[in-house]
């Protein structure tokens, strides 16, 4: 088993870098505050004997030696930053379980054939820059570079620029690698394993989804002195489609959700009728169908909306994956470890996007959950306990330590 | 007449500061911008033999002496400052036709019994810091200087700190001033005195406002993996009570209007479900019974739409006024003005709130309008002609000259 508290340790330590307002964390990707997480995972790994491989996209890949070098590395990986008002745990957990791994295999003297390779994959979150996944889907070929260099945040500013200013640009070309397998661990990020009273998720597929972007076009007017049937309301069209939004999603039950996130209207003053409206729309579900339906239906019933009111419209994609399903003989092999160190588990399907969803498209790839409190992620108070968040590193260790080949 | 090129020209020279980024302006309200314009105007009056005085909200009141420097004065008077994305003509063509009215009169060597005092008022916008109209509120006594000093802008700063730093607090207590007579020449900022052809609207009422402030409380959660009927979607609440708000406008067709203007939710993330929303309704009414109205129904229908969600909801009232009626014996003064003068006319009710709303309850007070084009206001794209401009500051000077006695 590994070392529960060296892993409590190192996660409590992570979050004192970009703390949060409200006991989470604002550690958004390549800001100043990802450079210093990067910078203490990067010592904390070369304490531990590996050695660092860093890709243009900024993926850092720490690898410990096998017997045999020269067979391809089993792969652990999550991501180091985190929503604007994240959580401690959200990808943190799964990087640093990785390192808990092989300082367990070190204290252990266990040497596997395979290498093992530690990786974070920069901006998993898409809160900054969507979209999400944004560099293991460069890395799986999914993504082009350029794409990825000339996304911009709220700010304008492009994510080739940042990366380069925070100083965690590699010279390797993104996808460069040969994997044998990978694995992500993970929180679940939803209620479930905690209302099933289990300790370990065996994830066996993930929810597609389709991020889209809306600009409605108004016209600026005052509040005042406007007659209502001169007005041409961004805001107002806005408010009906996020409502469509609910509608949509609620008509493709089980198995389907959709929300807005974002939602912003100009020039957002007390005594100006809304002239522009921009929002986003997350919509997700397991089944490619109703997935596909849903985004299908929204690109219906908003132009509607807008015509209605007399606005222009514009629908832009930002981010989509399929349905993912995981490799049945790395689900087998966490199974297994979990039925072997007596943990309860059941299968889930993850209700999130991860890295793992992108890699799983170029090598077999699976994924391990852990309940989290109340189900809640992507919010400050986000919550695990160390038992839980040992329980599944453990998994990790024995599943990992099966493909590696002691 | 008065000198309408030169009225033009002092109205583009102003727009030079503080530009927008369409054409128009953004010179709000106690910024390094509105701190020049002031400088400017102050030394075009100086220019013109007028002496300032400055109260501690920042109201600059530019005196023209007159034969009886002990008779109360007459006061024309509007704004400077500007909406974030303004036009170039809202409360600066009030403020610059009362400076071309002194210019005019001294160039024809006239000399009226009364002083004449040109006013520009601080923060008649409301969109940096709310409400609007705030420093005439003070001058009139319906607001505390306290409760002005202390309102914030978005950033939090606080008016009566950021009046300091551009250097414009003044000694004078607000308020304390003898006001004979007050004219406020303002663009209609609507659509009617251009569809009906008419040269001046000729103000008789002014509409009364409810501004509310509404925050809904929810649960910020992952957009992904938490389930539709575990959510409390702050956002959708907005959306909800936006639509109502239209609705309850609609229903009190006519003389009715109702928007939202601000509009914001939190984390404003793609992946998040908002936890928390914050925006403002704007009703108006010429028709206090309306008015009042309108905001019952949404005291009572907006709490139930919260709680439909789940979400903890807070209504503050952050403006008001009752409906305005001007002074008869001024409103007759500027309806002859206009009749000698040869100008089409017709009696108006105002659209928006301005500052004579407030001086109303102190002193006689009334306001001529001239029409903008396609009724557009709030917006940079506001635009008159410099025939309207000047037809306007005719009748200001024609109903000045009557009331400060030649
Ligand atoms: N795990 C996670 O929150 N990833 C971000 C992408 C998503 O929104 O699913
Ligand atoms: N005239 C004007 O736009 N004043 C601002 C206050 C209002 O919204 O009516």
């Amino acid at each position: 088993r590994v070392d529960g508290e060296r892993l409590w340790d190192s996660l409590m330590q992570m979050a004192q870098i970009g703390p949060g307002v409200a006991g989470g964390n604002n550690r958004q990707t390549l800001t100043d505050a990802d450079a210093e997480g990067r910078a203490l995972f990067r010592q904390w790994c070369e304490d531990a004997g590996m050695t660092m491989g860093l890709d243009r996209m900024g993926n850092m890949f720490m690898r410990h030696e096998g017997a045999e070098p020269d067979l391809d590395p089993i792969y652990i990986g999550s991501h180091l930053d985190t929503q604007p008002t994240g959580g401690r745990f959200d990808g943190v957990l799964g990087v640093l379980a990785g390192l808990e791994v092989i300082r367990s295999v070190r204290d252990m003297g266990i040497t596997t054939r395979r290498p093992i390779v530690v990786t974070n994959w920069t901006n998993e979150e898409g809160a900054r820059f969507a979209p999400a996944m944004l560099a293991s889907g460069v890395f799986a070929g999914v993504l082009t570079e350029d794409y990825a260099n000339s996304r911009t945040d709220a700010e304008g500013k492009r994510f080739g620029y940042e990366l380069e200013r925070i100083g965690w640009r590699g010279d390797e070309a993104p996808g460069d690698r040969r994997i044998h397998a990978m694995f992500e661990y993970h929180i679940e990020q939803g209620p479930i394993l905690e209302a099933e009273g289990k300790q370990i998720g065996v994830v066996t597929h993930g929810q597609g989804l389709w991020w889209l972007q809306v600009t409605l076009t108004g016209k600026d007017a005052h509040t005042g002195s406007t007659p209502m049937n001169m007005r041409v309301n961004a805001g107002l069209g806005m408010a009906r489609i996020i409502e469509a939004v609910h509608r949509i999603a609620m008509d493709h039950q089980p198995d389907a959700v959709g929300a807005v996130g974002q939602a912003n209207v100009w020039p957002n003053s007390r005594n100006v009728i809304p002239g522009r409206a921009v929002f986003t729309v997350d919509f997700r579900s397991p089944d490619l169908a109703k997935l596909n339906a849903m985004r299908a239906r929204l690109e219906d019933e908003a132009p509607r909306i807008a015509a209605d009111l007399g606005l222009g419209i514009e629908i832009e994609p930002v981010g989509h994956f399929d349905p993912v399903t995981f490799d049945p003989g790395l689900v087998e092999k966490v199974r297994n470890a979990a039925e072997r160190l007596g943990y309860s588990h059941m299968n889930i399907v993850s209700g999130a996007g991860h890295d793992a969803c992108w890699i799983n498209r170029v090598a077999p790839t699976v994924m391990i959950m852990c309940p989290c409190v109340d189900g809640l992620s992507h919010n400050e108070a986000e919550e695990i306990t160390p038992e839980w968040a040992s329980a599944g590193a453990d998994v990790l260790l024995h599943a990992v330590l099966d493909a590696a080949e002691i």
